[in-house]
């Protein structure tokens, strides 16, 4: 079978479903996934957006916006054995998850998530089930925030699975909130706690996801496989007068000097601030601090705003972690820790390091 | 090194570069290109959306969009030895040619392109100055149509390239062009010329791209390897009364039936209107109304308008192909050949097969 005799097949398949390539004493057998029935299961019945057009099953898909809202959009891809591992993560998760990540750089626009669209590149091991499932999971999240899947596309691949989200959120017009706005005097923020997720998933590569983990371990555990996206947050913060954003889908170390960075501002962490969980202490003790700083994963946020406001709003559920100092062409994250003030790299954690 | 290690690594260089892992003795290697010359060779200097507030750089993109705007959006996947091989593309053109599908399906829908996502899965195998060649090829059609490049992702894979490009464009408010308003008693038509592309497919797979390839062949050959989304008549066709509009990735017997189907109606079309070019006709002879039928690729457009408007027209550069005949629940296409008339399947071309 040629090359082209393959594409065409693919091409019916776009969005009508998914096949298999296998191949038996030379032959190229294909077996297609009955498409209709797939398209069927994963095609939103129902639609949330009141300005959905048309979704699946044209072209293209089309949209209504309104000119008091500006459009955002992010396109993330998560690939099998490097993002995630159905070691760790169940494939309703893994869908959870690849949609989470994106809806995460939404939040952290100050936005409301709105559409998100699916590219998938199939595998011969995983199981028309398996997929489902990670349709599944993409859409109990997509529900939370009344999103609709609008579009994508399906392919096979002879590789490891790849799934590839955009999506699409609005905001109030002048209402975005960048990574650039941070000025000295700023206080930095960050919500919910640090580290937790890159603990979980330490915990799930050495015990495995179906190990019966205690309740401060599944709390980890939980962390890692299903994030939840600040979203609300973002969007309590974008009527302040001035706010930086970014989700921390690093560790923080890195999405501070990110912030630092597109700022041109130095800042200074005060290692005691950062919010670390009884679980997280529970399980690393003082290796905690680490994962806080270069784990990744936990997909909150962490941000600038002006020490008025700060004071003013008395937030309970956001942290205070540091100040930004000075406005600078050589942007720097200091970290005080007992006294001790040294440069914070930007870098990823390396505990698992062989 | 551990997933998490690699997934650290791979997160630092989202849209900011890319890298490789290779493997030494049980050592994985990883080489991150110059992740800032990468994203500084591949972000584009100049926006030319007025809309554009923020492109790459931030956790996602910004953009205003006005109300009297439809917003419409796509995403296709490429995937290297299914839709293309570097054995009958160029980098440059693999990449020109991922966005045109694209913004193919924007053209389809009357809409002019505005902004493109590109999300790349980069192999061992390909040099930084290939992927970068990629990049140039879809900056290049961009151009044409002034759009910008606004986010993406860039991964490791151990497989085939894969190219993920979402498109976003739009059209005049209530003037899209959807494929289910085909009416009894519409004329069928097409644009450009058909099965150039699968002509040039065939003469690229058994002659290679460096073949000297002769006037005409090499006519069929850029067919298939720069094809024009049509754009352009898209939005001339948006003022009409009605008009169903699908483009074609496929041949026009898979895609005259989506339309047939969307629209629950049958037609009937007839193959001596069926416009081939003179280089098919003079490398194929008979058998290039196969290749129109059946061959995907040639990216130009199928669609129905009504009688009326298209006497009133006079449309010079579209081809009446055929006549919209009834509505149904059972919808059918079928072709008029030499006074016999069958049912045209929706099925891809196979001439290629093994």
């Amino acid at each position: 079978m040629s090359s082209s005799r393959r594409h065409r097949l693919e091409v019916i398949s776009r969005l009508t479903g998914a096949f298999r390539f296998s191949k038996c004493k030379g032959v190229i057998i294909i077996t297609i996934l009955d498409e209709f029935a797939f398209i069927n299961q994963i095609k939103p019945t129902v639609h949330h957006q009141p300005h959905l057009i048309k979704g699946i099953g044209d072209d293209a898909a089309l949209y209504e916006t309104s000119s008091n809202m500006e459009q955002i959009i992010c396109m993330d891809t998560l690939v099998e054995d490097i993002h995630f591992s159905n070691k760790t993560m169940s494939a309703f998760q893994i869908g959870y998850k690849a949609l989470a990540v994106n809806i995460s750089d939404i939040a952290a626009m100050g936005g409301i998530p709105t559409f998100y669209l699916v590219s998938i590149a199939i595998p011969e091991s995983w199981s028309e089930q398996d997929i489902l499932a990670i349709y599944e999971g993409m859409a109990s999240l997509a529900a939370v925030y009344k999103m609709d899947l609008i579009g994508g596309d399906t392919v096979a691949t002879k590789s490891s699975l790849m799934i590839t989200v955009t999506v699409i959120g609005q905001t109030e017009k002048h209402k975005h909130l960048l990574r650039s706005s941070a000025k000295p005097g700023d206080i930095l923020f960050v919500t919910g706690t640090l580290g937790d997720s890159a603990a979980g998933l330490e915990l799930l590569l050495s015990q495995g996801k179906e190990h019966p983990f205690s309740s401060d371990e599944a709390f980890l555990v939980n962390r890692h496989q299903l994030p939840q996206p600040r979203v609300d947050i973002g969007r309590e913060l974008i009527d302040l007068e001035r706010v930086a954003l970014n989700d921390i889908s690093d560790g923080i170390a890195s999405e501070a000097n990110e912030i630092a960075e597109a700022s041109q501002v130095s800042m200074v962490i005060e290692a005691e601030s950062i919010p670390i969980s009884k679980q997280l202490l529970a399980y690393k003790g003082e290796v905690s601090l680490e994962l806080a700083l270069f784990g990744g994963e936990d997909f909150e946020l962490i941000g600038t705003m002006t020490e008025a406001e700060w004071i003013q709003c008395n937030y309970t559920h956001l942290t205070k972690i540091g100040m930004v100092i000075e406005s600078t062409t050589n942007p720097k994250v200091f970290i005080n820790k007992n006294g001790e003030m040294t440069t914070l790299e930007k870098k990823g954690y390396n505990h698992f390091k062989k």
